[in-house]
């Protein structure tokens, strides 16, 4: 084996991506100490994925004060990628629930202005490319909020400007563009997105998620009935219909938001990250990829990271290991591509002592030895 | 991969040799449709030896009654190989520990007289080759018991004949052979043994073994002079001395028994399986071994039946994999030449659920499933 790639998510509450993936080229190098090991680490959302693209894009952080959810002042952080062309940008580091007291939240009043001067600071830093994480958002506003902080005026039926809010979207009645950074015709938008709700009705972002963020019966049917209302004004303003999109319904409609009026592309987090990691053509002439995560089971074939990596691989036909503290289903994931599905448990344990760190450090590290001891002889023929 | 060899422990209170081999091989026959399997049911000592080798060699099953360990009558069997050259024999069936009652159990009356007339019976049948499986006795007589069957007379110094029980081990004076049936000349034994305890001493038969079969404190120690005595007379009659034979001490001293008396050679009872199934000419060209056992770990370095599939794989290269239910010192095992080691739990268990048959056959066919699907890219290049 000369070639072996390691992408493996983390095992939830017990080792990261990078730890887990540490233990698998440990395992790799036991038996093929002159095998090229790549590791990626991996993360399909949240702050995990700004530190790790930032990181792989050899980027910096930029601080800067932005206004928070209810646009209370708070420290917002993003970072550029190190050829400074990039912004890699997490919603809820500004716009996020957790800054949200919980006897506050109100989707009807949280904005994603924050949100929209963090993309201003980059641009005005030279950014034109855009890569931005949508989880775990406070708000259901469409990135009206957002769109404003960038310079969009939002009028209501008698020509007033509206403030901000998810209550403001039944109001638009038009849209001035003309103060809008100039700056932002160059640039597009890469959205991080793994739902696929569409911008409003029953599974749209008001009925589906935005009871989580403090939006009582009421409100939820308010907040789609001016989710319904923008997407006619958006329709007949841009002539783009983005209320069945797929994705348009996510973080409360900021999906949708950025479809409308940014040159904004939908992706997977995972194929996004992929994507900046230029994995696709860092693992050609691979022998074997190692992915994994917590729990394997039917859901990994339609899931996030390891079914990210396999629709990689099998574009080059590499074989992936799908490593798991526990699995299920094996045999329809080797139907869905996955070539080997192993548990890194070594006998009957408990699940409090299956997820200790150290042990299931050294679990990976002696399977994949395994794994790799039992290739051995068949790779080197 | 076009050969494959199974030869797996059973999984104790939980899957035979044979049901988990039967789970390892349609696992291969997954990944691997038209590969050769060589299915090796697998028993190192106790009845269950006796019906693989039986079965092995196309044999058939004598019955006969026969003298029990306190000379009662009992059902005695034994088989006959298919060649009718060699008797397999199982010393627990006619002098076993299970036949005397609790309260009646005490070596230094218990015989082996009747494993003599399994031989003796063999003998009239034409044998001249006797596998003997000695584990589970419920005597301590040195064999002489067996001996006497077969026509030995033991006379004390008075020329007195003298009767069973180990207690007579001790007034051996000198002993007659002019009775022995003459085919006894002729014949040769292989006894399975996997013990190296020398005949007397600390680690002699009496004081490590005849606790267990019923021997008090004192009775122990008249055993082992008994046998002190009896390997100085052994010696002066046969010229052989057999105090500190590895294995002599075996069974209360049957393999000192047959050391001194009979043409017999002691092998470890998984080294004697392989040789009668002829496992080193069969395997020859396969590209994998899988073995197993309930639990794996250093012992199993050291142990039974998977580091003798081993020592015989080694001769030919061809790797060997460990299956089990739990394991522990993999790096250890592989020092030692397991080519992989691997747990089929297939997450955070309790011990009960993973005892369960079908839940261990279904663990064993995914795991073989998953290493063969591993192997095949690689098997195929």
């Amino acid at each position: 084996m000369n070639k072996a790639i390691i992408a493996i998510d983390s095992f939830k509450g017990c080792l990261t991506s990078e730890e887990a993936g540490s233990a698998v080229m440990e395992g790799i190098k036991t038996i093929f100490p002159d095998c090229e090991t790549l590791l990626f680490p991996i993360a399909d959302g949240g702050e995990g994925m700004l530190d790790i693209l930032t990181s792989a894009t050899k980027g910096k952080y930029r601080t800067l004060p932005a206004h928070g959810p209810l646009m209370e002042l708070v420290q917002g952080r993003y970072g550029i990628s190190g050829d400074g062309q990039t912004a890699l940008i997490e919603m809820a580091a500004v716009s996020g629930l957790p800054l949200v007291p919980e006897d506050k939240r109100n989707p009807m009043l949280t904005t994603t202005y924050g949100t929209g001067e963090l993309i201003l600071d980059a641009l005005e830093q030279g950014c034109r490319h855009f890569i931005v994480g949508i989880g775990g958002s406070a708000t259901n506003d469409a990135g009206l909020g957002m769109l404003q902080a960038l310079g969009f005026r939002f009028l209501d039926k008698r020509g007033n400007l509206l403030g901000t809010g998810g209550r403001i979207m039944s109001q638009v009645a038009s849209i001035d563009t003309s103060a809008v950074h100039p700056a932002l015709k160059e640039a597009r938008f890469t959205i991080a997105c793994d739902v696929r709700n569409p911008f409003c009705g029953s599974d749209g972002a008001a009925y589906v998620f935005a009871s989580q963020k403090g939006a009582d019966t009421k409100m939820v049917k308010e907040l789609d009935t001016g989710m319904q209302a923008l997407s006619r004004v958006i329709l007949s303003t841009t002539g783009k219909d983005i209320s069945d999109i797929p994705g348009a319904g996510a973080a409360g409609g900021m999906g949708g938001g950025f479809l409308a009026f940014l040159n904004a592309e939908l992706k997977p987090g995972i194929r996004l990250m992929l994507d900046v990691l230029d994995f696709g053509k860092r693992i050609t002439g691979a022998d074997l990829i190692f992915t994994g995560e917590g729990r394997a089971d039917r859901q990994t074939v339609m899931g996030k990271v390891p079914s990210g990596i396999l629709e990689e691989a099998r574009k080059q036909n590499i074989p992936v290991i799908v490593l798991a503290g526990s699995i299920e289903d094996a045999a329809q994931m080797n139907r869905a591509g996955f070539q080997g599905i192993f548990s890194i448990t070594p006998g009957p344990v408990t699940m409090e002592k299956a997820m200790e760190p150290e042990f299931a450090r050294e679990n990976i590290r002696r399977l994949v030895t395994q794994i790799c001891s039992v290739i051995h002889p068949f790779a080197t023929r």
